[in-house]
């Protein structure tokens, strides 16, 4: 590459064993050749560019203390994981992250054995973590299990759950807090990695564990009160109690970027014969490039950008995401209706309610990563006649599915979700794709489904669920940008359960939910121009169905499609379940139902992904001709 | 009632309006005839007794103290809640508890203006109370919110997620933790009441204001420090540091059962210019009942009991529970493979899994309430090469979905999940109707979803999952006791993807899956006696399914009917999308899909649910006469 780094050290390190023979002295040019060779690698792909190069020296240095792959390492979310996989093979495809065949931009089994869970979601490491240790221990195997978590996925219940847990995993499992928002607490220097250093020490740790024996052997009273002492004394110089209550033994906080600091404490830890323990480092998000230090998001997310200036490619202009389509028409809606409420789970901006916080601050709720939560507080103020909006991505929604099920659904309470992310998501993968939602919220009873098929009909959804007070009510709709239409100023409320018919045909019924719609209508010219009269529907709704209408199509036309852009189980099957309750295939029904194929679909560009679904204009045409036993130029192909 | 006893001031207080008018020298009187007609109620109807027995005092205490129902009260779980029923207008109804038509077993919200929020799974009474609490505070309306939470439901997650964010609710929110097994603090006496009144009283936590504003005017590190002092002074002598970590003023621990420490405190609290405050007030599972007290599980759940002796109901004699088959083929099967582990969130009986505990304690996990963990930790074990069983009923899994799909599914790793109260499950009600499961999981690639007709089968399928290492798998199973069958000693994995032919026939085809085989099975003996030979088949396997077997019974009688205990989207949905992907409905399929209806069953007795539901042999045969165009008499009605 043109402006590839000159990295002589880092292209000695192919693999962490070539790593850790280096001299100490030598690990600070390989964390600055890395921290380039990051930057120069996201500066050609896109993609997460903040948080990899806070954790540049962490990486450096649990590689360097401990021994991966035999030593399991597991990072949290896994969208800190770039200057890892440059350190453990992958730096020869460094620069394919994200794109279609390339490297994951998390981490991921099917890649390397350095990456021993894979993660994408936050909040799971310490639980993965806790299940490697008790392998081990239970298998004797001698490995550890390191779990790297930011403290944003601290506020997640899984991770507590976790570490009530964790106690039991002994000194097989090490936690490292890094704690980049300096949320938990404030920065400290010298004297800190001072203290970590000596608590974290073989001999500290002795003297302990002997005082809580001997501690154990005195009546209970006395045995609790000197383990509190011991744990408040040291959380009121170091902080960390939450982490002492839950049965960690806390260390920290120290520079996460001073190695110095870094590797005596986690050699100490490494070879402690106590635990579990916590590290709490902190970092720095975008440390070491100017241009992301500077940003407000750290650069936490990026576009391709000039390494030297840091300027980003510009996203072509085009129509508006369709996130920032519903924080504009729900924001706008509040200013009208002071019961609207607005609930995110860390995602603000990725849900385009940062403008509705700036214009109703006091009606708008970020509960952190805390999708639980956030579903059920929803339902409290449903229960007390608000009328809450609660904004999670649809695989991020899967968090909350009880919630759903049994604080909203049960109870019929008119809690609204605006769920993004639904459908395929390109470069994000699998994880990231919200390919369920129909299917695991249209079983439910009480639940109003409905998907956009483009902003203007989201605007329309919105204020649908602004006026649906008698149960929950869903929308969907995707990542990225709308297709173009006006967004009505004054959106209007649509009937329950009624579709629209979008293009009147003879011959071929093509029933939509949602986004494919523009696929459909491109299928229905070429249908048209091979003498295929195509009528198109947008059913709008999954749940309740638009009977009359599906009804309708399903016996007018001598084959019908349905399209989602969701798994087997959604708008096809109830169209189906439909057609069968009311004995609508017995003399002959000619449908198929379009959905997302039976496997998780890995990262690509939208289109590639779409044409490898099945789900675009070509497939349907295929689709309709085979049902239809035409051959590609539109003969019959056999009776 | 011959046994009902004698409560001359119950009688006089049919809510908590004449509740508040007593004089507190009477509540003494009033929490002992509470007590003895809820053990003379739950004698009758059997129920949740032990823990409804531990809070009489802290109900009434509440009611005396809040201005409910304009004040919102929460039970956590509330399967506590039958004193507060009898106390708010439901008296008249308590021995209807759990019966079909009568009172549900748990708040309800279309059953009173008293129960703001139902409930039945754990965790969910803070985030709902901060809703509540929130609501209040956006419309200036003066009611607070007070959520009863167990120290159970304190180790989920979403808990604590509704801890970290109750911060800004301030004095509106009041948590009361119930404490009844001791496990957060030790039981305390005078000092501690004394203590709590103190630090709950408006001086000291006016001072304490005082302090607080002053210290948010000096720099960060000071204020810091000053409210950590308090924070760990108070911690130190009073225990509770991580809700104050968490962002709550807490005060106790105090004895939940003394009217006498309760209301004061109370008092304190309600009228406290600051918040939210958490008050923990120990109690007792079964207070005041001797046969309870002394069991070993407190009378958690009972059947009917005779009130004097204390002897329940016996059960009558039958096949063994599917829990229990599952408990002991699970225990033996592991006496042979070192690498099977069992995990539960906090069911280790109800699951079946003490069986299991007893022979493998190194490889049995009750990780508490938490289901996210569970799930989680169980892939870091089969990552790292165990063969982990996570036993979660179908409802509770529901919290896990997120980590079932994004932990397990996408990463493929053999979990193995034992999900049983599949299903209708009879007194218990809409809340833990196992109704979801077929179809959130059967939606997911990778994963394989069997259901058990029988306990033989059951058998079977876990030896299945057993042997079935290349990814996920789950076998279902009901509520309940099994058909009688023997249970295989040895059981064999079953082949995956292939069901089964019970009983050949030529004009009908019955698709089962699960338990509702028997039903299947009688409904053919009614189908031969009209002449129409039926087929019954047992697919065993939702996803992957036998496409041969399915296609075969379609194309192959002139009937088809799938049933199914779960809700639309699982496998009708799935046959009938096999049928239109490979055009067998072109040309004609009369096909039919049974399943669970499209809404909330409440409790009742099992058969009379599914003659509800429409699942049972009379339903079969009339599903099939309607489809064939049959009058009852088998004559064909039209053509």
């Amino acid at each position: 590459m043109a402006d590839a780094p000159d990295t002589p050290l880092l292209d000695t390190v192919e693999t962490p064993d070539a790593l850790r023979i280096l001299k100490p002295d030598q690990l600070r040019q390989l964390a600055d050749e890395l921290r380039q060779e990051t930057i120069s690698a996201v500066g050609h792909t896109g993609g997460h560019l903040g948080s990899g190069l806070g954790v540049v020296e962490l990486t450096v240095a649990i590689h360097y203390v401990f021994d991966t792959p035999r030593d399991r390492l597991i990072w949290d979310v896994g969208h800190q994981c770039y200057p890892h996989k440059i350190l453990t093979g992958r730096r020869d495809r460094i620069r394919t992250l994200r794109q279609g065949g390339g490297l994951s931009g998390f981490t991921k089994r099917s890649e390397s054995e350095y990456d021993p869970f894979g993660a994408a979601h936050s909040s799971t490491s310490i639980s993965a973590a806790l299940g490697f240790a008790t392998a081990n221990k239970l298998s004797g195997a001698p490995g550890k299990a390191i779990a790297v978590i930011g403290d944003g996925a601290m506020s997640a219940g899984m991770a507590y759950e976790a570490m009530n847990n964790a106690e039991a995993a002994g000194n097989r499992l090490v936690v490292i807090l890094n704690d980049n928002d300096m949320s938990i607490a404030p920065p400290v220097g010298g004297l800190s990695a001072y203290l970590s250093r000596m608590v974290s020490s073989r001999e500290f740790l002795s003297v302990r564990e002997l005082m809580k024996r001997l501690a154990r052997r005195l009546p209970r009273p006395f045995h609790t009160s000197l383990r509190k002492t011991d744990e408040y004394a040291r959380g009121m110089t170091m902080g960390g109690t939450l982490f002492e209550e839950l049965g960690f033994y806390y260390v920290g906080p120290i520079d996460g970027h001073n190695l110095d600091h870094l590797i005596p404490v986690l050699e100490n830890v490494r070879d402690a014969a106590e635990g579990p323990i916590l590290v709490h480092v902190v970092t720095k998000k975008g440390k070491g490039y100017a241009p992301a230090e500077n940003a407000a998001d750290k650069y936490h997310g990026v576009q391709k950008f000039d390494v030297i200036t840091g300027t980003q490619a510009k996203a072509p202009p085009g129509p508006p995401a369709y996130q920032n389509v519903f924080g504009q028409v729900l924001s706008a809606a509040a200013d009208k209706d002071e019961r609207i409420c607005a609930i995110t789970a860390a995602m603000p901006s990725g849900t385009g309610l940062d403008l509705f916080a700036n214009a109703h601050p006091e009606r708008f709720f970020d509960v952190g990563i805390a999708e639980q939560h956030a579903v059920t507080f929803a339902a409290g103020l449903a229960a007390q006649g608000m009328r809450p909006f609660c904004a999670i991505y649809s695989t991020f929604l899967q968090r909350a599915y009880d919630q759903v099920v049994h604080d909203v659904a049960i109870q019929n309470l008119p809690v609204r979700f605006a769920i993004d992310r639904a459908g395929l998501v390109g470069a994000d993968g699998a994880t990231h794709a919200g390919s369920f939602d129909v299917t695991y919220l249209a079983t439910l009873p009480n639940m109003v489904v409905m998907a956009a098929a483009d902003e203007a009909e989201l605007a329309h959804m919105v204020q649908t669920c602004v006026e649906h007070d008698s149960g929950p009510i869903a929308v969907r709709y995707p990542r990225g940008n709308g297709t173009g239409v006006a967004v009505p100023v004054e959106p209007k409320a649509l009937e329950i359960g009624k579709g629209r018919v979008v293009r009147e045909g003879k011959k071929v019924a093509i029933l939509s939910l949602g986004t494919r719609l523009g696929e459909a209508l491109k299928a229905a010219d070429a249908l048209d121009a091979k003498g295929l009269s195509t009528t198109v529907a947008d059913l709008r709704f999954a749940k309740p169905l638009d009977e009359a209408l599906v009804r309708r199509l399903l016996t007018s036309h001598e084959v019908a499609v349905t399209i989602e852009e969701g798994a087997i189980g959604g708008l096809g099957a109830h169209v189906l379940t439909l057609a069968s309750d009311e004995g609508l295939t017995d003399a002959g029904l000619r449908i198929r139902t379009m959905r997302l194929p039976d496997l998780f679909q890995d990262q690509d560009k939208p289109d590639v992904q779409y044409a490898e679904a099945g789900l675009d204009a070509d497939a349907i045409v295929r689709t309709v001709l085979t049902a239809l036993r035409y051959n590609e130029a539109g003969a019959i192909a056999r009776a």
